[in-house]
């Protein structure tokens, strides 16, 4: 996979490597990374109040090495908790953007919680941050990413682009498949070098896809046909597990992106919001579907 | 506590230990911060109108000095008019923004007023600021804090992050322990090394606690979620004292925050606007239940 | 053509002489350029979804040496794919903004998806970018054009300005010949190097037109008054095959370009959107028409 | 009075000394600054038309010398324009923002005329500018005025701060004695150096006024207040003139503000727009008043 | 004049020499200069499309140099286009913003084309912006227009103010004497170095023009207040001859210039728009007024 990144500058590419050779997926091609924003997008209580110990940042970075996940993401003052005991014993992907619930009115836009030279400083390999397109502020945040991304790979940073369609127009669509293509073929010429996007639930919604003769009639079909659109399969993208509501559900999920061409899982709540062995044996369980897969 | 924030810069550590290290408390690990900047957030008339030797900045300084508080927090005008006398004396904040009354419909927002070389200039061991998530400016409030933090951290100085939910959607819910828990923990993510929050007077309220299993039925076990919300309490939570009118409610309160495993107090009104000798014994009460608790 | 751009820097000189020197067209003073930014601006299921193969850069810059033409312009990720293999075979022109379909409210304006530094990095000649006179953003877009021009010929870089009129107040007239006489004559004096517009498809529609006695009856006397409006033909003007949808009158438009006075085309769907032989074999006649013509 | 500038570089404290230390009221520890930007704010037939010499700034600087004021205070073209002839003769004062007449809906902001840079090119000892507290560019122009007084001070230069009250929440209320109070604090926190606010006309008019026991009865105690609020009278606070229509009325405020502990006042409309004999004793009879009160 | 303008730099007032002293109108104290922004103002067919010779950049140097003008004015496009064969043989001024007819909703306001840096490579010798003091954008055209002149300023340019009242409170009034003396006194408070007005047509319309008891009965007489409101004269102005339909008209326009003490004309539409030989001949009568007046 590395060689499809051979424009971008030699630290981002050791950088992108160290995830995919970090782990129980090492050298695999594919990758599992477990991001911890939940507690800015959702609040503490919201995402951690049924597993208090989560409250600790220590509690991620100690499943993430039990379980062994290619990278941990998540905002600045998380992965400085964790810096002095984890550092080196797995990378760090520092999400530099997060939205919040008390936020009025429903705006549709993340705000930045910290910036690339965070991400030097802390020794991560990478940085994470969401865009909604659909949203009203949609140009802002593709022009927030495109200096986001150049920023990063000027400091030898890959990026992780969450794409998520959201917006008044996007209701009830959001997961279509040819959103969802488009959102990732726009991360895909931003130069993001990790696209994230949700398992899509949905064939073609835009009025510019009628006519357009391919078969997307399974979640194999839609997940390849958005790998496609991240030219041709030649960059990384991963999907969330999210509405996927039991493990033997995501697993299924993870079977249809192993056959569709997808490159890897973002998991979060559905693992921190099990009890601990639980949520163990059930993030072994998908990286031995991709290992295996 | 200052292994906590191991990944800080060393000048930050030593500035947060200089805190940590002065006055009645230095080394309990409690403090006890004296804030003056009401004379810009409700007026010197409303503020100091009835102790009209309080309209004095060596007023203050004198009283911080007699009490043995652990710092002090106020303004650039009113920190440059003590400088002279009271450097060295005294660990100064630099509270570098405010609100004000005038403002025209009761916009949500606070103006910078001092900059983080001011600080530097006046030989201040932090900064402090104020976010009010929840307004319609949450996002760049947020996005200005991670900044000054970065800042400050850049220079050598903490950051103080007085948070207060404030909003249209908020109403009556500005202290409900979700909610202060939400904050805490977006302070903390930002990366703030002393959060401070009002005391919590009311439990669950955001749609999204639903379902949620957790006792928060006392003050004691409010104010410990929103401690736990501090990565488990592995970051400073400071609260104030306001709404609770006399000075033995006051120490109750203190009294659960010790008990719920906060680390401290900031109390402003509540000692400048009652004569010097009531003021000076009350604070010393304070102290004293913060050094025995 | 280039003793044209006199005032120009050097470097910017040679890059556009690259172009013109470069492919089937070399010294004909034609050009031909392959826009490839359809994927951001209207989503690759509704660009590519039925010609499959095109998701692939690679698709594209074989298509652009097999039937030379004078450059490739895309955005910043299509380029980095591209460039280990084609760096070198075809001059890149950076395109750094687009427009895209999920922006609710139907905008009028374009992202800047990437930098002139960017430009750089990748060996580009050029930067492409659009403006759409007469949408509510007009004074912003031709400020940030200005903006990029000069940061573009700093660097020794030319700028190729697509210019779009659109807007509430031009519904119905974007292709008059006035008003494309207009947004060419605005490209002029930002100093774009080459500038793109429309096919005229009307006479004048400005009241400001009124009285003025020219005779732009045909398609060869509309695109001769546009070139005429960059400076009596001074600089180069190319024109898109909108809206001319089979092959023949697509060839019909370029006949009158070659009349009027035109000095090329820019044209994408209408290639990639056929199979391959066929593209190859109508591009190849569109290139024999200019360079016969 | 200097003293309590002793947190200020020494080159600010030198350039306040330079003021205090000029013309009639030399080493009195009061001032009279001359303030020409009515041209401005009023328009040049409305200011000067009555009096026509009046339109060429050196009608105003000879006026300066005649009658021996501390400092005259104009707009960038005015200071350059007497810049050759009256340099080193008197100190000049850069006012770098302006409001103006033609602004539609009745704007309530400044615009910047000037910079700091200009100041020290003409050789100023300090800067102007004027802030609107209550109007709904209140924060925006609190943190334009943070931002210029440290850009001044970090070059030496002092800042007069002219504070009016103003907006759709304070109509009939600005020159209330609490609301200029508040606007001479907040003045005074954000470090300006000169605070300069209108007479007041009027008790407290706050609803956290309410209950404050002080005796704001007549003008002296009015003014006291209003010096008071400026760090119990350790900040300059100057005066004008305005609505008090002839010059003895004028001279009876001057009598309140030396017994209230102001110091000093802003005159222009009440000089230049008399007669030059007249206008020269009049100013002469306020020095005297303040030399000898 | 030049004398005037003692306290710009040695650079600025020799570029201003430069234009005192070139062409049939040197060393006469009056200045006539050419201006070429119509193409983007008002679009290319309506300004050139009756003579479409007009149309190259170069017909309008021909005429300037045929013509004996002070100095020729226009946007980057433009002076770039005849860099090459005229540079040297006349003054560049870079007109810097300029409005456009497809903005919609009637946006009042200029978008900057170039930049002094341009103006620097093209060997100019001052810059040209407009400013609409009366539309909703008047402070930021006004902090535009103060920071252009400081960066032309500090390069060694002169700039010349285009003042052109226009806003929804000022319909019908945009030419009225105390609103143009206004703004040509905003002009030289900002310091512009060459006022540009239109001539009045108006007596006094602003209420706080009642009462002035001034003269403005002739057209004359208004000029001559204009001007003394650029500082008693010390600024030169000169006028557009924009509404005098005849030449004879015009040259009545010129003859009142004169009288009323201003310095020269900024002409446009008038010659190019008439055929070239009597574009000249009345071009070399207006100057021949000058010269002679």
């Amino acid at each position: 996979m590395i060689h499809h990144y051979a424009a971008e500058p030699g630290k981002v590419q050791d950088a992108l490597s160290a995830v995919l050779q970090h782990g129980a997926l090492s050298g695999t091609g594919k990758i599992a990374i477990l991001p911890i924003d939940h507690g800015f997008e959702h609040g503490p209580v919201a995402s951690f109040g049924g597993n208090i110990d989560a409250m600790d940042p220590r509690y991620h970075f100690r499943f993430a090495l039990e379980t062994g996940v290619s990278a941990i993401a998540a905002p600045y003052g998380f992965l400085a908790d964790g810096l002095e005991t984890f550092k080196g014993k797995i990378p760090f992907i520092l999400k530099i953007n997060s939205n919040n619930l008390l936020v009025p009115g429903g705006e549709l836009n993340q705000a930045l919680t910290a910036s690339v030279d965070d991400a030097v400083r802390l020794g991560c390999v990478g940085v994470g941050l969401t865009i909604y397109p659909g949203s009203p502020a949609t140009r802002c945040m593709v022009e927030r990413a495109a200096t986001i991304i150049a920023q990063a790979r000027s400091q030898g940073l890959f990026t992780v682009l969450w794409c998520y369609p959201r917006g008044p127009e996007l209701k009830g669509k959001e997961r279509a498949v040819d959103i969802l293509a488009y959102v990732t073929h726009m991360a895909a010429l931003l130069g993001a070098h990790i696209i994230k996007v949700k398992l899509p639930n949905n064939g073609f919604v835009m009025d510019k896809s009628a006519g357009i003769d391919l078969d997307v009639s399974t979640l194999e079909k839609q997940i390849n046909l958005i790998v496609r659109a991240a030219f041709n399969g030649r960059r990384i993208v991963v999907f969330s597990g999210n509405n996927l509501d039991t493990p033997d559900a995501i697993k299924d999920g993870v079977r249809a992106i192993i056959a569709g061409g997808g490159h890897g899982s973002i998991i979060g709540r559905n693992v921190f919001q099990r009890p601990w062995k639980e949520a163990v044996a059930f993030m072994q369980d998908v990286i031995a579907l991709y290992k295996n897969g």
